[in-house]
């Protein structure tokens, strides 16, 4: 096991953060050189550049070439980040499903403001090239494809996505890749295929609700892991949890977990894959939102870290980056390549062919590197625009976190703050957003909430921030 | 309960079957009128009519408008019908999986003639209005549909499936439709909303190997019930076993069975209901092959025989009809509208977008209709001339069955043949079919076999039918 005291790149890393966050490294401005650090700090210049590369993947920092590092627009150290979470040790059963069904009605009703729902809009992802790739295929091979496709999947998109691999530094061949209806029928077949019901499962907290709501249909337990808002899962924490409770598996996001959109550095995630594996735990990653990063490198996912080693399903979807509505995602399933095709069978027998083939075209194009450097551009910025609209606004103890990716913002105000109450509130005055409770099985973080920075930033969608940010203020002052 | 000795119509339709069966009637035949069978038998004239009726209903009967009754072409005397299954009266578990996906292989394996998958082939369903509409649909509105859709599916196609409701003779409502992926996607969600891993299903022996996969994979056990291959499943034997196994739900076709083709009639269709309902146990009904009938009118679904008594999941798709690479499909959840909501959510979130609004723009210009005239004389006129080919080639011992719709045939040979045999000796001849044993938990029908009609009728396929004739006339000499 790799559970180990702070490298030297690692302290001088948080020297970095802790200078931001106390104001004294601001966003834009320029940090010292890796030469000057490096004398400065009596520490190699590989340490000292592996530290400001740690912080680039997190999206702390920004390289500039020619120039050196800078501070990221989307940091700001006005208001401090949230504090990591401390569930309490014990796998507890869930019931969530009611208040996601009643958030995701709100979420998706389109005259409120929408910071509720975790799905970039249509006007930011302008699909109108794979929109028209559907439509030719329609119309020149509509007959062609409309047959059942083999149960992995279009072969063609398979391919696209094996090559795309290469990019997240791990090699795939198609045959290890099968389709499925988003990452959430990957993530469910997954559960299903290593889990039976009664199990624990471990997961982050707080967590994405969806995969709460999963483990309660699949009649799963989850089990809370402390979990950073910079660094994700602490993994002395849940090395001390192995020891005490039967864990059936373990899921986690590869990088930007929703809500918090944490990155864990690599040598944590080795850590982590070296000791699922020692307690033969096989962990099943949410890779969704890994193409959103700020850093200049796609960091990498569990599955290019372990490289055969231990168990590894990896789950990922075109739907925080592309499509959305096409419902195209896929599944690696390494060991349980079986169980997962048995139950794919089961669950939709196939997945629709247009859409599959013409994700495959789009992706042989090369078009979605060009539209993948424009999305993250534009989600950058609008978290930098949120978190400016939230420092107006919100009270000044308001923490909140600083994605190094994704789209999300989690804010964490003082205990007695109730996001029911504002979630009510803000309702009436025609806004929507997700109330902490639901990011949690024991319903925990009920002074926290979600905002959602994927719509193209408008005089509404600011107006609505800085509206909440009132409303936050007003409660805490009553 | 209401399990009866045979009424005067049905010992009419015993009468009339029994006469086709000899070739005292034989197809294209005109049958006595109503007015003179009910002065021969001394019945009335309602009964007689009843009886003809429900043979029409069956398939094996057609009118023709001021002239009369008349024997289908699509049945024949050569050869008898298969024989009422035996199965034992005994849940067992399921474990299929491996052949089903053996079997899948072969059916897409395009080389092979395909008499195999149980789906209608491109060249016959003719899709290109429903293909040109998705593709103007991605053209000019694509951006607008790129976003998840509303959890229970499009509110447009959930209109135009309620409407066709009409059709069936029972009223939906948009509410009450929820879009699957498929029907596959819908009985899963059905199957584990009303039971849980380790319980009793009862279906239908034969059945769809689909379903058999599908409870092995939630855990489930399959009771298989005596089923006729003209009158479905023998509700005394249903009503003894109730009696005997704790059973928490029933899946029946709600017409033309896969593989019998077997129509209830109505009155035993009430009469199940009635059964069902007195033990409390819920209906989950597949009726994906209740839009290709040959008779004059739909069969009714046990749904609008139900009318709201008793637990009824209705289950169906556009695959076998119009679409199935578009996988669209639905399910009207009743009474566990909650449960099966909740369970969508998990599986796959929601449905792709694009194919839902271009299947409902389709429905809503009445072409499904014309369409599906011209779907159900192909498949009819098929299964005619596979018949042809049967009786000219298999050993004249061969029972066939008389499918009143859909487009699959059941081939039962003596005892001791071996379709497993003569399967791997087929696919060295370039052929696929089904073998019997796929179709039962308790791996009967050994000496079975399933042919399916889907496809455009040529050379290839009657030469490959006469030449599996050939090779089970070869296996039963030696």
């Amino acid at each position: 096991m790799d559970v180990h005291a702070p490298y030297r790149y690692e302290q001088l890393a948080d020297l970095v953060v802790d200078m931001i966050d106390k104001g004294t490294l601001s966003a834009g401005m320029r940090v010292p050189s890796v030469r000057a650090i490096s004398e400065q700090h009596r520490i190699s210049i590989a340490t000292a550049l592996q530290a400001y590369r740690m912080l680039e993947d997190q999206g702390i920092l920004v390289a500039r070439p020619q120039s050196g590092f800078y501070v990221s627009n989307a940091r700001h150290a006005a208001f401090a980040l949230p504090s990591t979470s401390r569930p309490r040790a014990k796998a507890s059963t869930v019931s969530i499903s009611g208040v996601v069904a009643t958030l995701l009605e709100h979420a998706s009703n389109m005259s409120l403001v929408p910071l509720g729902c975790a799905v970039p809009d249509v006007g930011l992802l302008q699909s109108k090239r794979l929109d028209f790739t559907l439509a030719r295929l329609a119309r020149q091979h509509g007959s062609r494809h409309n047959v059942y496709s083999p149960p992995r999947g279009e072969p063609g998109l398979r391919r696209e996505i094996a090559k795309r691999s290469m990019r997240m530094g791990h090699a795939l061949s198609p045959e290890d890749v099968l389709i499925t209806s988003g990452c959430t029928e990957a993530l469910t077949l997954a559960l299903s295929a290593v889990a039976k019901p009664g199990d624990t499962i471990a997961v982050e907290s707080p967590t994405y609700f969806g995969l709460l709501h999963t483990l309660e249909v699949l009649g799963l337990k989850a089990l809370e892991l402390p979990t950073d808002p910079a660094r994700g899962v602490d993994i002395a924490a849940l090395a001390r949890l192995l020891g005490k409770e039967p864990v059936a598996a373990c899921v986690l996001s590869s990088s930007f977990n929703n809500p918090l959109g944490s990155a864990m550095a690599e040598a944590d995630k080795r850590s982590l894959l070296g000791l699922l594996s020692e307690h033969s735990i096989p962990l099943i990653e949410d890779d969704v939102y890994g193409d959103i990063h700020f850093g200049r490198d796609r960091p990498k996912p569990f599955i290019a870290l372990a490289q055969g080693a231990g168990k590894v399903i990896y789950c990922s979807s075109f739907s925080k980056s592309l499509a959305p509505g096409y419902r195209v995602g896929w599944i690696v399933p390494g060991a349980y390549s079986q169980q997962v095709l048995a139950r794919k069978l089961a669950f939709s027998l196939c997945s629709p062919v247009l859409p599959q083939v013409a994700v495959a075209e789009f992706l042989a194009s090369n078009a979605y590197d060009i539209h993948l450097r424009r999305v993250r551009r534009v989600l950058e910025e609008n978290l930098t625009r949120m978190v400016r609209a939230i420092e107006a606004s919100f009270p000044p103890e308001t923490k909140v976190s600083r994605p190094a990716g994704g789209f999300m913002l989690w804010l964490e105000l003082p205990k007695q703050f109730d996001s029911r109450a504002l979630f009510e509130e803000a309702l009436e005055h025609g806004i929507c957003f997700a109330p902490g409770d639901v990011f949690s099985a024991s319903r925990r973080f009920r002074n926290c909430l979600r905002l959602s920075a994927g719509h193209a930033w408008t005089e509404r969608i600011d107006a609505g921030v800085r509206r909440l940010g009132k409303l936050a203020r007003a409660q805490l002052g009553r």
